[in-house]
């Protein structure tokens, strides 16, 4: 046994207990004859001392620990007379009266501390060491919290967790697949799935009911931020349901990880908004709604007043930000630059001040009277002291530069807090994506997803404003999931085929397995699928997924602390009959 | 709500609910004016009938369902006339009023029974139809059950489940990699891991304290019945611990799903035996304790009688079967048949019976007395009746060979029953094998494995002789998993990587990372994975890990019914700047 006790157990009523500890030594200081040594494990940090008066030898040896030695110590717990109240171990210290060395360690290349001075990229290379500090190491105790009582929460409900192949087929549809060469089938290739989702379909067919998994899914993408070319998802499907069920089931889930994770209640149902609500008020399909300034229309307001800029423009809209009348001139110039940035692309910015009086003051006093301002004021509801914020220009661009807006003003006025969440339901999606590059619909979440009954006539007729039974789940502007009703019928699964463009040899080639299996008798089905890596980012507060991944890749797709991808030996590659075919 | 209750769960309490059900058609019958529909899915099986008398049409309709249709109906619940005690839903029966059909099923290829019709390549091709089947369906409830609750047991003990990159760095020492070419660092590739054994040690100098992960695995070794390219380890590391901790800690995970899964309480530790006892006693390193007929020598009692066959091989020995002295000539040649057998490979068999009264009656009579073969006897411990077989040859191949009597001799007699389990820790296996073909050492192991500690000495002067911290967990002749206390002295590890024959610059290029993160402190620490795919089999009752495989692959490594690996378009080669280089 190396050790009785954890670092982070022991309190007052273990006073006088003989115990052994290990870990390492997170710092130590002398003072007045004695030597403090903090020592941490995963569990917490007890404070060890060792006396030069009562045991010179035992007190040299502790001065020669360097931080992050590993040792084990011996001795007795007592009372500490200087209380450290920051520390649920601080009531005590052990008095030492055994030290053994378990293993040395270099000066680490950064600080081990919450607040560390290392980069980033010293942080990746040495991820073993940041991983030991207990702001990192926490969001993976969190992940392996959350993943357990999804799991918890799933197995009361009946639902199976079934592990579908890593090793499948590639399908050229969708995103880049990651491949693996055979080598007892040359020529051919494995491809890592992007998700299980035609699995789990067949196993809706084979009467599962209820599945799920929490698996690792591969997309070979160009990497930002928040995506990993490996990531985790909660993956669901059901049987015999309709959306309804599915939100249900799933909003309970959310539900659950709220309460059981973060301590919070959410008696009402989520909030609810269609695809196409969300777009015309919140210019995006995953807003934030933690706080308001809903998009408000005004063209008809603007009209004929000889301002070109809105008589021009295809949409007039904006935002009103309660008690920014404020705003200087700077403020408002920011802002302006804001919504001019190329990314975002506006022409410009119009504003309206509303004094204490509701006096308006405007950008475009010069094409539009008080009175005019006024009843742009009514139509958004403004108040003394409030500041609306106008864009123009083509519907869709604009709107989008005005989410941006918003978004930006809801940081600024601290209504994006980290620990308020304002979880939503996005309904009633598109069932298809028109591409112009291409001149051909594409299918907006996948070829599998059931257009909205009412809407089957329009799906010849106005392919585009067909509906789908599809839906995501939005917390704070970010998407955690999403999913669908699936086409559990042959003939609209075909006639959905034939306007992606499918030739029925294609569907046959990429997806005849399920077809086929449809042959046998399925049932109505549907699920989503959340990621797991943004739902612990959410509920850990983090920026970045990677903060909540052992060992994430950096932007180009490396694990530079494995310095991975790697090349291969000659030998290993004429096995799997496969060649290096530089680019030139 | 397609339903309002499933085909498993109405009782006589019900009967007179108005319920809706929907489920397949498992099989109808027509009998005096009533046609009976079972109505099945995942939970059970519903009766429901259909009277011509009351509603001729809806009859009509019913009668024209197939097997495997999938319906819809509405009905109220009764109470049986004529119960079936075989079913749990057998009291009641659902007096059909509305009938749906969700969809048509063409005529499975194989019918959907637990006695199927279908051979093992349909089934694999149609997999989505065997899984419909109850038989197999509850190998994989009984998969997610015992993967849950190995998460209960580790969860409660602080184990922290911590997720590693299957996509990671291709190591040439171990088995075979599947490799993934990486098309952002154009030339390099990444692997897949054989297991997370690098990753978890680093977690260990990571501070992670205990860790664990249900994780899939990748080998490319060539397949039999127990082997899949893919596999799934419930995988384990743990700081600051000794062999016998790590031993307790998993020896109670093995009695928690004894108890939880199959009901079987074990009150005692499990038996231990050391490796060498093992190869003496049984043969083998995963022996079958179900059954005794530990291997008993007697080359000793042997000398001296002119029998050339014992008296020039270098071991005698042999088994006791008991009350086999009734064993027929016939009988007896076929064991002999079978030990000549080239896998096995014997020269021959030697037997002595002994009769009613003790009188011993054997092969080699010519060469040896009664009063011999009595004192044979009695180092075997043989009763009246009881039945020697004794193989003479070599000393590691003979007891090769009679391990495999042993387990013949077992199953013939009956003592190798499904719902018997003998769990049996195998301990000090050696640290090194000698491979004759490259001269040199391997780990038995993994590199990592330490040696026991009054070993250490004998690592240069007695390489071969040193024995490891390493362990195997063993039920009915089943290796379920295994593991080691891993070297954590940087010192150690050197010295292990120049017995293993690897240079410096070697070393420090497949494990430096590894090497590196030991330089800053690394704990005491071991651990051990156990196969989820045996371990489920095992309690399943299965003689292949392919039945709680949802979709396992064939012998070649293909699915069958994706039909994966396939060969990729050559525009997505380019993309990843690899060429197929056909063998010659």
């Amino acid at each position: 046994m190396y050790r009785t006790n954890t670092c982070g157990e022991l309190r007052l009523n273990h006073v006088g207990q003989k115990v052994t500890l290990a870990g390492w030594v997170q710092r130590s200081r002398k003072m007045g004859g004695m030597t403090f040594v903090d020592l941490r494990d995963r569990y917490g940090i007890t404070q060890l001392v060792f006396n030069q008066e009562t045991d010179a030898d035992l007190c040299d040896k502790a001065n020669k620990l360097g931080r992050e030695y590993v040792i084990q110590v011996t001795g007795t717990v007592t009372e500490r007379s200087s209380k450290n109240t920051n520390l649920p171990t601080g009531e005590i210290e052990i008095i030492a009266e055994n030290l053994v060395v378990l293993h040395t360690a270099e000066t680490p290349p950064f600080t081990i501390e919450d607040e560390s001075d290392g980069g980033d990229d010293i942080r990746m290379q040495y991820r073993y060491l940041d991983l030991r500090r207990s702001v990192v190491r926490r969001n993976l105790e969190l992940r392996h919290k959350m993943a357990f009582e999804v799991r918890r929460y799933l197995d009361e409900l009946n639902f199976l967790e079934v592990e579908t192949p890593v090793l499948i087929k590639s399908t050229p549809e969708g995103a880049r697949d990651f491949v693996v060469p055979s080598r007892m089938n040359p020529g051919e290739f494995y491809a890592l799935p992007q998700s299980p989702q035609t699995l789990k379909q067949l196993l809706m067919v084979s009467g599962f009911d209820r599945y799920f998994q929490i698996v690792k899914c591969f997309r070979d993408e160009d990497l930002r931020a928040d995506r990993q070319p490996e990531f985790t998802q909660i993956d669901c499907e059901m049987s015999f349901v309709e959306q309804e069920d599915v939100l249900n089931i799933f909003e309970g889930m959310i539900k659950h990880l709220f309460k059981k994770i973060r301590g919070i209640e959410f008696n009402e149902p989520f909030l609810r908004m269609t695809w196409a609500d969300a777009m015309k008020y919140y210019g995006s399909d995953k807003p934030d709604m933690r706080f308001g300034m809903k998009f408000v229309e005004m063209k008809d307001l603007t009209e004929g007043h000889n301002f070109v800029v809105f008589d021009s423009a295809e949409y007039v809209g904006g935002i009103c930000a309660e008690g920014c009348a404020t705003y200087t001139r700077k403020q408002l110039d920011e802002l302006t630059e804001f919504v001019k940035r190329p990314q975002i692309g506006a022409k410009g910015l119009v504003y309206v001040r509303f004094d204490e009086n509701g006096t308006p003051k405007s950008s475009v006093d010069k094409f539009y009277s008080a009175d005019d301002l006024k009843k742009w004021g009514e139509r958004f509801g403004a108040k003394p002291g409030d500041l609306l914020l106008i864009l123009a220009g083509p519907a869709m661009k604009t709107r989008k530069a005005l989410c941006e807006l918003r978004l930006e003003m809801g940081s600024r006025l601290g209504l994006r807090d980290k620990d308020t969440f304002a979880p939503l339901w996005v309904i009633d999606f598109p069932l298809f994506e028109w591409d112009e590059e291409t001149q051909r619909f594409y299918a907006m979440h996948h070829p599998f997803t059931s257009p909205k009954a009412e809407d089957i006539p329009l799906l010849d007729s106005d392919t585009g404003a067909v509906r789908a039974n599809a839906y995501d789940m939005v917390i704070n502007g970010v998407e955690l999931g999403g999913g669908s009703i699936r086409i559990h019928d042959s003939e609209l699964q075909d006639h959905m085929f034939r306007l992606l463009g499918f030739t029925e040899e294609q569907a046959l080639d990429q997806f005849g397995f399920l077809i086929n299996a449809f042959k046998y008798g399925a049932p109505p089905h549907g699920g989503l699928a959340f990621g797991l890596d943004r739902l612990v980012s959410m509920f850990a507060g983090l920026d970045s997924i990677r903060d909540c991944i052992a060992f994430p890749k950096n932007n180009s797709g490396r694990d530079v602390m494995l310095n991975a991808p790697s090349v291969l030996a000659e030998s290993q590659l004429e096995e799997l009959c496969i060649k290096v075919n530089p680019k030139n």
